[in-house]
Order: structure tokens, then sequence, then C-alpha cells
């Protein structure tokens, strides 16, 4: 399959990348290297620096390539950010969906993934584990303009019977995230143990999240791409997250226990709670692991092992 | 008090702007003239020709008028357009919404007066008359883009603390509703009546409507910044509308007679019906016109006298 991956050079992209060219398809990333990284990619893949919001570049790139599948990870990711300016945010979010969902719908794409948010679209009250079925709640501009780009994204379902689904993401860590801009409280707390810190924590640490281990979701994305090529599933939304809530207090402690680190050495430092930050959250993903016949989630132990391989082996 | 109007050349903007002047308000008109008029306006109005969109200018805009109220009715308002450029439609609606926003809460208005829509914002399925606590369900991108801006709107109340609340009006009708561009039924309708042709009717002419005056809108808009002045009501969202469910038959038949021809020489061509077209829209009114102290709405029989009247003196 030609496979068109936008944030190709993310976290998550790259992941993606590496998890499709490993079973030989071929592989366009788009990304405007704002936050990815080339040197995240495979370098099997081929890279065109380009910003999603450019409609017609996009057109003419999917165009060319005419893509089987066209992954859409391109984001602005952080929820401070999306506090802060709203406006880039959704510009990022909102029209450069949009321009991905037409240029995927115009150059005849089999199956188009689009990936959203589990964290930050449900309310404060929602039920836990969440499902799919409770209305979403977004608090910050980011999940505003995430949940827009959902509607839109049926609405491409609907009107133009785009074979797209919605995949809404946990908290996704794993190797390749980086430290740098707060982009995940396990990469954090990880370069603290690499480096000889300890981990920060805000509030009491007893606010919980619902962590990912990367290789899921490459795996979830996968499996809705081919799922969608074979005429199933358009139009449908799920929850990738493993349905297991962890403390950041537990979080710190299994990162240094996996570190091999003394607990007293690793204890957290406390600082003030983060205002607006949710107090728990976790993901009901049974829905989505039927419907793609997808194993039981990575554990936590395991998938932190393989992200603090990676850290320990960064200069 | 000084107000600032987007969109104020429009249709609904110019009865606003109108009704502000009545009131000895100091108005200033931001309009791209895109859809707006210049001969629309009230001498008595500044018009600053400006996109929404460009924040930059936006921002010196409010800042240097320093708007007690803002209202903000600039949009792309055809939800064919839409369909077809759900992007533009994004970027005029979403983004723009945000940009007003910002400049609003920079420049510390205290009143902020959001226009949306309550008939692309329900689901074709809603109770009628439809009340506000019907969950949004939006078919077309017009309305995906109306109820993100909404949202958007609320997180500023709360997040700021902006006094914003969002009126959703039913289909507005009324003088200087210009029939080019498929803009109101209303209109089309006088104009056939007018020029001695026809009304055209899609469908089976059953479908029903609100048929809302824009001196009703003008009305709740200046109530709504009132309040908000006062410090009541921010975040509200309130259904603008008569309550009275109207079939496009009996329009066609009513403005026939307001205009003075034989219902025979005014019968109506029936068409095909147009895809994705709602059967049935009807507001209730009820919460709105209690919390803004408004007098019942404008009936139909006289709403199209005054319309009938308007058109009768065009060139």
């Amino acid at each position: 399959m030609r496979a068109l991956v936008t944030g190709g050079a993310g976290f998550i992209g790259s992941t993606l990348v590496g998890a499709l060219i490993a079973r030989g398809d071929e592989v366009l990333v788009v990304d405007d290297l704002s936050a990815g990284k080339r040197e995240n990619l495979d370098p099997a893949a081929r890279l065109i620096e380009a910003d999603i919001r450019d409609t017609g570049r996009m057109a003419v790139i999917a165009a060319e390539f005419r893509p089987d599948a066209v992954y859409h990870l391109a984001a602005q990711i952080d929820v401070r950010t999306s506090m802060a300016d709203p406006l880039h945010d959704a510009s990022v979010n909102v029209l450069g969906t949009l321009s991905v969902l037409q240029a995927a719908r115009d150059a005849g794409a089999r199956a188009v993934v689009v990936c959203s948010t589990g964290g930050a679209i449900y309310g404060d009250g929602a039920p836990l584990p969440t499902t799919e079925d409770e209305p979403p709640e977004p608090e910050s501009p980011y999940g505003l303009g995430k949940l827009a780009a959902e509607r839109y994204t049926r609405f491409f379902v609907r009107a133009h019977g785009l074979p797209a689904l919605v995949l809404r993401f946990a908290n996704v860590y794993g190797p390749r995230q980086h430290p740098a801009g707060g982009a995940g409280v396990v990469s954090l707390f990880c370069d603290r143990a690499r480096t000889g810190g300890r981990p920060t924590v805000f509030g009491d640490g007893g606010q919980t999240r619902d962590f990912l281990y990367v290789g899921d979701v490459a795996r979830a994305a996968l499996a809705s791409a081919d799922r969608l090529a074979a005429g199933e599933l358009a139009g449908e939304v799920f929850n990738v997250g493993t349905g297991t809530e962890s403390t950041i207090t537990e979080l710190a402690a299994t990162i240094g226990r996996v570190a091999g680190l003394d607990a007293d050495a690793f204890a957290p430092e406390f600082e003030a709670a983060r205002p607006g930050e949710l107090r728990r959250s976790c993901l009901d993903p049974s829905r989505g692991l039927a419907a793609l016949g997808l194993p039981a989630p990575t554990t936590l132990a395991v998938g932190l092992a393989a992200t603090w391989t990676w850290h320990t082996r960064r200069s």
C-alpha cells in the first residue's frame, strides 16, 4: 500500500512510519518539522516538508502520490499552547484537518485514519473507564479543536463517502518522545531519571492517566486503515487506550524501578497543582480492540522498559 | 455605549446598526464588504473595511475604539457554500470568531454577543419547537463551524471571564435581505412577487421553518449586550425565534396576499427537493425572551408587510 503520513516525523508519526515500512508499505511523510525531526524518520520513508494548511500544496502532493491510506497525525499537540493561542491551535488542528480530508478525498484514498484525543475530549465528570458513548465535553481549546476535526471528518464520510475513521488516543508514551516542550510526563520523568534528577509532580500526584504505549497506537492505526480499505468501519470513532488508570505517583515509582533507582533517590518533588488539569482520565478501549481485532494493550511495565532503554541511549 | 459590529454592513448587521444609532450608541462597523454593502449603513456609523480573520488588524481596531459592546455578526452564511468549501466556511466562522473574541477580550469589552444558528445546529430529529437543552447535532459544515464557534466562545467565558453569550437565530428575514446569492426564501419569494414571477418551491412545500423578523434579532442583540454589561448572562446560549412553524407553501401564500396578488397568479412552481435539507425547523424562544425581557416576536404577517414594502421600493 502507498501510505501518506502527516506529522510522520513526530514521535507517534515516526513510530507508525517504522511499522508501515516494516510491512513493506511505500511511505510518504508530510511534515513541516515544526515539532517533528528528520532524524526520527526511517531512511526508507520519503519526506516532503510542507504545512498541511497549505491546501493547494496538499492537493498536489496527494494527487501525485495517490495514497491508498492517509494517516493524519500532524497536529498542534499541547493543551497549554491551545489555551494561550486557540487561534493557532484551531488553524492547525481544524483547518489543517479539513485540508488533509479534502486532499485525501480528491486523491481517491481508500482509507483515512484521523487521530484525535481521548484525554482532552471527555469532560472531567465522565465515568471511568470512558467509552465512546460518553458525550464529548472538551474543556480546552485543544479538545474543542479536536472535536471539531472529528465532526468534519464524519461530515466527509456522510457527504462524500470518504472511508475515514477517528482514533481517540489516551496519553501516548514511548521511544522518541522528547522531554523538551513539556510533551508527556513519561518522557520528562525518564529524562529526570537519566540525568540524576527527581520527578516533579504537580498537585498531590493522585491524578490519574491512561498511559498508552506508542506501539499500540501504530498497531491500531494500521488495522484501521486495513479495515477501511476493505470497506468497513467508515465513520466510526474508537478509543485507543489501555483501560487501566495509573496515578502520577505510581508512574514515577515505576519509572524509578525500571531505571534501577532507589525509591528515596527518585522520590517526587511536589509543586502546586496546575489549573484546569483533569483529575482522572482513563479510556475504555474495548470497542476498538474488538472491531480492529487487536490484542490486549502493552502493560505499563513492558512499555516503560522499552521507553527507558531508548532514553539511556540518548546522547 | 461604543458598539463594534462585525458584519455590520450586511442584512442583519445593518439593521442592528440602525437600532444602535437610534438609541444614541457610537457605532463602528468592521466588514470586508464580501457580502455586506456600504449603502446598507446608516451614515452615522463608521465603517472600517477589514477581514475579521486579520487578527493583528482586529486587535488594533478594537484597542483603538475600545468598544463597550461587540456584536459579532460577520460570517459565511450559506449552508451550500459550506458543503462545497468547508475550509473557507471554517476559516471565516471558526477562526474569524476566535479573532473577534481575542480582540474583544484584549480591548476590555463589557459585552460580547456572538451570533449563531438555530436552524442548522439542531439535528433533523430534534423535538419541535426545539429548546436550547437539545444537544446540537449539526449536519452541515456551516452548522459544525457555528457549533465550534459557540464552544470557543464559552471557553473564553470560562477561561478569561469574557462577558459573552450566544444567540441562535431562526430563519431571519426582513428589509435589506437581498435575493441574490440564495440568501433566504422570503427575499426570493418577495422578489418573484415584485417582478411578476412565481415562487419556486423545492420538494412538496410541506417543509417548515421558523421565520424571524430581523427587527426581533436586533432587539435580542441589544438586550443581550445590556444584560452582559450589567454583569449577567455570560456563557448563556439562547434561541431567537418565534416558536411558530410555517410551511414554505404557507409562506408563499402569505407573501402573495401581502403583495395583493391573485392566488393562481402566484401559485408555486415545484422542483425536486434539495438533498440534505431539513424537513422541519422551529425554535422555542421562551428562555431567551424571559431572560432578556423581550416582548412576543413579530408575527409573520406583520413582518412580511414591512419586508414587502422594502421590496416595492427597490429600483
